[in-house]
């Protein structure tokens, strides 16, 4: 059998990355003439077809959508593509989905690969590597290409197409709100470094929670760590000695792996939650709700958030072809999912 | 935009189920001859299809593996994905995941879709339905049209293809084996109804263990629930009474949800996990690792059931025609891993 040129098979034979022979194609002037030249000519000479996105969509509407992940051992992934297939089964279309695995390279041949007449738009959330490069080339041509995007959770400004967040700042305050009602006044953080985009946004929603009761913020109450996806025996040593060394009557965290462990920390010090410390997390997944005891959490609405951002992408899918192009921002709205964690709301 | 002829709308169209349409196109003597005749001559108008799969095959290699299966917000489903996706890249194939959602008619959508020009073979675990109604006309076509089937998990016979399966008897019989070890004599099973092939294996590895040690099985220490996928208000009270009015000093669930209710359960009762009950679940997955007290769990091995299961389809894709076919089923081997929640093995 023949194998198919592939935008990899052309990368590897002429020895360029594969970001190189996408945008020769396109006769980028990122690209020098030289190399341009080279790729386009060994392209030709196996026969190799750029423009096969444009003449698929000529031809046929697949009443497909193509997802891409960054990652799947996630439930917050899971519900979101749970969502995505809700909608889409309703309005008729189909779902496919590819894995970036947070790899810049495996994104690029994932979009070429769905675009290759398998789907007529896509939902995606971009790749870890694909951020740090900020090269979102592959992005662009598809939408030129008359293919719409709808990017969820991880976003990249810049690009023609709609996106879906999640409030995460109004998310974190309503958490932090909760166990100030309840009597807390010492209330510490655990968050990532700010430049992770999400442990920014809520530890602003943290501090604006206390601003608001007129708490002063205390920097020492605020633990960053470098890694918001999991739970390094590192981070596990520095959540330890953060509420050990800080007099704290609540914390909230900016994910559930986190609560899991500093629930952990503080039954293990003999103290009672949540009558000596209230705990609230950001993610309202399995763990909040069958830890012991169960965890007060703000819900992201992972489904809600895929059905919305399918039904975006129908809509643009589905538009008269004259219409002009407008692109949006949807926000999901969070919601506190009240558990064993926290006190009681006094009332006033 | 023009919309492809497909199965649903040949069916939808013609007031027939999919599956009517797919087997009469193929001729199946299942479907009256009337109904036949009325079903081609409505494709051949409208220029339907059904032979895409062999012309697409007969033109090209996709160098990409279709997954089907049933559910995606699942632990177990997304670390087979993951060993899916890890083998395939390094064998150099792309991955395109499809979700049955538990559902007949989507199940064979799905294997259309993929069938038709963009996958080479498929990793499936049938849908719930499917296996009820044991209707498997769609995974037998695409076999016979030279795509080759790997079925991982939940699998069934009289289909030509290899296999991927979990020792689930051996996984069950190694947790009550070490609990036996630790000195449990009392012990306990939460399962599931024996129509559940899991839960019917796992409790046979249960007994066996018993009856290596010389313990007489009880009935009343065999707790039997119908779901084996989530945790119901009923099966909750199930378990509660289960461990309430028996006299137990372990307890051996066969999923997470399972252990982590009955710890609640034995927790509120005051009495202490291991020391005066030992609790080990089958499914290693978060819940089990971040519960407190952590619990000792037998682990599936998703990832190594999903590269075994891409390696075989890979090695059948890539064979030379002229050799004869075999099938085979691959055992994926469980193994324990010890937590807090039992106690040392006792030497002797």
């Amino acid at each position: 059998m023949k194998r198919k040129l592939t935008l990899k098979s052309i990368a590897k034979e002429l020895g360029v990355s594969i970001s190189t022979v996408s945008k020769a194609l396109r006769d980028s002037p990122e690209i020098s003439e030289e190399t341009r030249e080279k790729i386009k000519a060994y392209a030709k000479l196996y026969n190799y077809k750029p423009n096969n996105i444009a003449l698929s969509l000529k031809n046929r509407k697949t009443n497909t959508i193509g997802v891409i992940i960054p990652q799947i051992v996630h439930h917050f992934f899971t519900t979101v593509i749970q969502g995505i297939e809700h909608e889409a089964r309703e309005k008729n279309y189909n779902v496919i989905i590819c894995l970036s695995n947070n790899d810049f390279d495996k994104e690029v041949l994932n979009m070429e690969l769905l675009a290759n007449g398998s789907t007529d738009g896509f939902i995606l959330s971009v790749s870890k590597e694909t951020m740090l490069k900020e090269d979102y080339h592959h992005l662009n041509e598809v939408i030129e290409q008359g293919m719409p995007v709808v990017m969820f959770d991880r976003v990249v400004e810049g690009i023609k197409c709609d996106r879906v967040l999640i409030d995460d700042k109004e998310g974190a305050k309503k958490g932090v709100t909760h166990m100030i009602r309840s009597g807390c006044r010492k209330i510490g953080i655990i968050t990532s470094e700010d430049y992770v985009s999400v442990g920014r946004l809520r530890t602003e929603g943290y501090l604006d929670a206390l601003d608001d009761f007129g708490i002063e913020p205390d920097d020492k109450r605020i633990l960053k760590l470098d890694n918001i996806d999991d739970l390094s025996d590192k981070s596990k040593k520095r959540i330890e000695a953060f509420i050990i060394k800080n007099d704290l009557d609540g914390v909230f965290t900016v994910n559930e792996l986190f609560a899991v462990h500093a629930s952990r920390v503080i039954s293990g010090l003999g103290k009672k939650i949540p009558e000596d410390i209230s705990l609230v997390c950001f993610t309202d997944g399995q763990l909040s709700e069958h830890a012991v005891p169960s965890l007060t959490a703000v819900s992201q609405h992972g489904e809600e958030m895929g059905r919305k951002a399918a039904a975006m992408l129908i809509d643009k899918l589905e538009r008269p072809e004259d219409e002009e192009e407008e692109y949006s921002t949807a926000y999901i709205d969070t919601s506190l999912v009240e558990r064993e964690s926290t006190k009681e709301v006094i009332k006033r």
